[in-house]
C-alpha cells in the first residue's frame, strides 16, 4: 500500500488507476490511502463540466485537455456516470474518443460509475479527485454524463463549474429545470457554427441576468462560444477559467469553496457511517448484554442506548 | 424531580400522571426519570390487548380491571392510539366508559397518543409502562386502538398478548391480515352471545392449528369466549393469562421476552439518537473546523468524519 501511494505521487499511471479502483470499490483500505495522500492534496485546480446529453461534453473535455497540455499542465480527467452501475462500459465511447491523449503521460483519463455502494458516486468522486490531486495533476476535469440531481451535486463540488449547452435544443430551459444555471461559473455554447447559437447566447444572457447590475463582489458568469470538434474558442474557455480562478483567489472564495467541499465530503462519509451503525444495532451482541441489565433494573433503556451508541462510535 | 419519582413510587396518581406526561412529551428530563425508576421496575405483569375496532376492547379492558381488582391487584391501564396526534381526545369516550374505576386508587388509567415526536408511541409506550411498573402496579394492561403495524408492534412488547375478536365480522381473516394471529398468546371471542360466536372460535382453532400436534415446548394459545359487557367469561380470561404467565415463568420464557423487549427499547432509543445526530451534522460548528483541516491537508475526510461521529457520540 505505501508503495502504491508513493507510485501515485510520482504520477505512475498504474498506481493512480489502482488507487481510484480502491475508491470506486469502497475498499476498507481507503482510510489508510486517504490519510497517506492528505498532505499532498490541495494543489490541483478542479473544474466540473456538466450539461445535457448531446452538447459535446467529451469533445469539449478532450479539447480542454489539449489546451492545458499546450500550456504545459498535467491534466486528470474523471468521467462520472452516477446513473450507470457499470464502470467503463457506458463511457467506453468517450474514452476511445479521448484516444488522442492515451499515450500522453501528462494526462490520466478515468471513467467512474457507481458500484452500488452506499452514498454512490457523490461520495466517491471527490475521493478520486483527491487521488489525482495528490498524484500531481495541475488540473482535474470532472465530467458528468447527464444533468440529474447527483450530476449537479458532483459538478457543484468543483473549484469552477462549467455548464455546456448547444444551440437549438431549448437548452437554456432544460438547464434551468435541472438547476445547473445556478452552479455555472462559466457557460459554454458549443457547436456554435450551428443555427441559433447567438439566440442561445442571448437566452443565457437573459436567464443569467447578465445585463443587470450586480453586487460589486459577485462573479459575473462568462459565456463563451466554441466549436470544440475544431478547437475553436477553447483557448477562450481556458482564459475564462483562469479569470474565474484568479477572481476566487483574490477574494478568498477558492479557500471558501474548498472548505465547503471538504465539509460536504466529511458530512457524506459521517452520515454513511452513522447509517451503517443504525443497521448494525440489531445484530450487535452488546445489545443482548445491555438488555439483560435493563431487565434486572441495573440500568435504564436510555443509559443503555447511550452506551450502545458510544460503543458503536468506537 | 426526585420528589415526583418518590411520589410515583408511592403510587400517588398525580405524580404518576405527570411522569407519563413527561414520557409523552419526550421531555429532556426523561433520562433522569428513567434512571431513578429503573431499580424499581420488573415486577409488573404487562398484558397487551389488541384487535379490530368494534370488538369491545375498552369494555373488555374495564372488565379485566374489575376482575384483577377483585383479586386484590393494583392495575394500570395504558390506552394507546398510534394514529392520533392528540392525547385524550380520541380516547375520551373510553375513559368515560372506564369511569367506574375513576375513584379507585388501585387503578390508574391513561390515554396516550403520539405528539409527533421521533419514533412516536412505539418508543413512548414502553417508557410509560416503566412508570406504572415502578409505581407498583401489579398488572399493566396496554390497550391499542386499531390493528395497524405500530399497534401490533406495541402489543407484541407485552409479557402476554391478548387478541380480541367478535363474531360475524370476518375477524379471523382480518386478524390474519394484520399479523395479530402470530402475536396472540390468548384469544378472546367477545360478544359471544351473538350468532356466529362458535363459528369464529372454530375458525380460530383452524387458523391457529390448535388441532395439530405441537412441539413439547410450544405454548398452545387459549381461546376464551366472553360477553365483557356482562362480565361473562372474564374470570376465564384472567385464568388463561395466569396460566400463560406460569408457563412462561417455568420455562424462562418471561425473562427472555422481557430481555427482547428491553433490547427493542434500547434499539429504538439508539436509532432515534443516531438519526438526530445525522440531522445535527450539517449545523455542527465542529464540521467547519474539520473542513479547514482537510483543505490544508492536515487530515483526510475519513479521519475527519470519524472525529465528527465520535464528537457527536459524546
Amino acid at each position: 500500500m505505501p508503495e502504491l501511494v508513493a507510485g501515485a505521487r510520482e504520477g505512475r499511471p498504474r498506481a493512480v488507476a489502482r488507487l481510484i479502483s480502491l475508491v470506486e470499490g469502497a475498499s476498507p483500505r481507503l482510510r489508510e490511502v486517504m490519510a497517506a495522500l492528505a498532505p499532498h492534496t490541495g494543489h490541483a485546480y478542479v473544474v466540473g463540466l456538466t450539461g445535457p446529453p448531446g452538447v459535446g461534453k467529451s469533445t469539449s473535455t478532450s479539447a480542454l485537455v489539449s489546451a492545458y497540455r499546450r500550456a504545459g499542465k498535467r491534466v486528470g480527467v474523471l468521467a462520472v456516470d452516477p446513473s450507470s452501475p457499470f464502470s467503463g462500459g457506458a463511457l467506453l465511447g468517450d474514452r476511445i474518443r479521448m484516444g488522442e491523449h492515451a499515450s500522453d503521460p501528462g494526462v490520466h483519463i478515468r471513467s467512474m460509475a457507481t458500484r452500488g455502494h452506499l452514498g454512490g458516486l457523490a461520495w466517491a468522486a471527490p475521493q478520486a479527485v483527491r487521488v489525482l490531486d495528490a498524484a500531481g495533476f495541475d488540473v482535474v476535469l470532472v465530467e458528468t454524463v447527464g444533468v440529474g440531481q447527483s450530476e449537479v451535486e458532483i459538478a457543484a463540488q468543483a473549484d469552477t463549474s462549467v455548464v455546456l449547452l448547444a444551440p437549438g435544443m431549448g437548452d437554456g430551459i432544460q438547464a434551468a429545470k435541472a438547476g445547473i444555471l445556478e452552479i455555472g461559473d462559466v457557460f459554454v455554447v458549443n457547436k456554435a457554427d450551428r443555427d441559433g447559437a447567438d439566440a442561445t447566447v442571448r437566452e443565457l444572457h437573459h436567464m443569467l441576468g447578465l445585463g443587470e447590475a450586480r453586487a460589486p463582489g459577485d462573479w459575473r458568469p462568462s459565456v463563451v462560444k466554441t466549436v470544440a470538434a475544431r478547437g475553436d474558442g477553447v483557448d477562450e474557455v481556458v482564459e475564462a477559467l483562469e479569470k474565474h480562478r484568479a477572481w476566487m483567489e483574490e477574494r478568498g472564495v477558492l479557500a471558501e469553496r474548498r472548505a465547503r467541499r471538504a465539509a460536504w465530503e466529511i458530512e457524506t462519509i459521517a452520515v454513511t457511517a452513522l447509517r451503517e451503525r443504525i443497521g448494525d444495532i440489531r445484530g450487535d451482541l452488546r445489545l443482548t448484554a445491555l438488555a439483560e441489565r435493563v431487565t434486572t433494573g441495573a440500568t435504564d433503556p436510555y443509559a443503555a442506548a447511550d452506551e450502545l451508541v458510544r460503543a458503536l462510535a468506537r
